[in-house]
């Protein structure tokens, strides 16, 4: 049976859309409102809280209310069993290098001379 | 602005759902049929095989055909960018950690003794 866990579909969907991604970028260098977070996406204040909306909801960040601003703050927590689930298929994307290491290592490593006027490929 | 990945779009998206993520887990065991897939999930093919699509398509999942069975395949490449995006941030959450275990620290070890009628909270 398939255990579910919303927490990870949460954070996966959050990180499947550039634009959240961005802000998570921008918050880690620091707090920043809404406005600010905004700027770099050319986008309206609606489009970006929705945006924030998910991010809030998967607990990757956090809002505060300071008089008529509110302040965006990373939580990268869940970010970490997010990191956890991934790191477990490591050994599978490691022997695919190393395969393709091997392979690249097994090839010869001068350029082979081609017959002057029969190239292999038409060059455009 | 903002630097578009579509393959992290993909990615992510991919690995935003249960079942996906327990194909994942299936197929680091070894290779499947789409019907062994589909058993642990009780699911009918066809949506078994529309979750194998949104692999594939993340380049998460090859598939062979072989007669009249089709043989699914890990490929976890794609991974690997996830994780080091997600990695950039593991100073956050550790921090997070840090100054919970700080806080942790810094209070009495010991267990307090509520008086005896006065329970802090009510036993369910």
């Amino acid at each position: 049976m398939v255990k579910y866990d919303r927490a990870l579909d949460a954070t996966f969907q959050a990180l499947a859309d550039p634009t959240r991604r961005a802000i998570v970028a921008a918050l880690a260098r620091g707090q920043a409102s809404v406005t600010q977070l905004a700027r770099p996406h050319r986008m309206s204040l609606p489009a970006v809280m929705k945006h924030l909306r998910v991010l809030e909801k998967a607990g990757l960040v956090t809002q505060k209310k300071f008089g008529r601003t509110r302040r965006c703050r990373l939580a990268a927590r869940p970010l970490k069993k997010a990191e956890a689930w991934i790191s477990q298929y490591r050994g599978f994307w490691e022997t695919q290098f190393d395969s393709l290491d091997r392979y690249l290592a097994q090839q010869p490593t001068e350029v082979p001379e081609w017959p002057k006027n029969n190239s292999p490929q038409k060059q455009r």
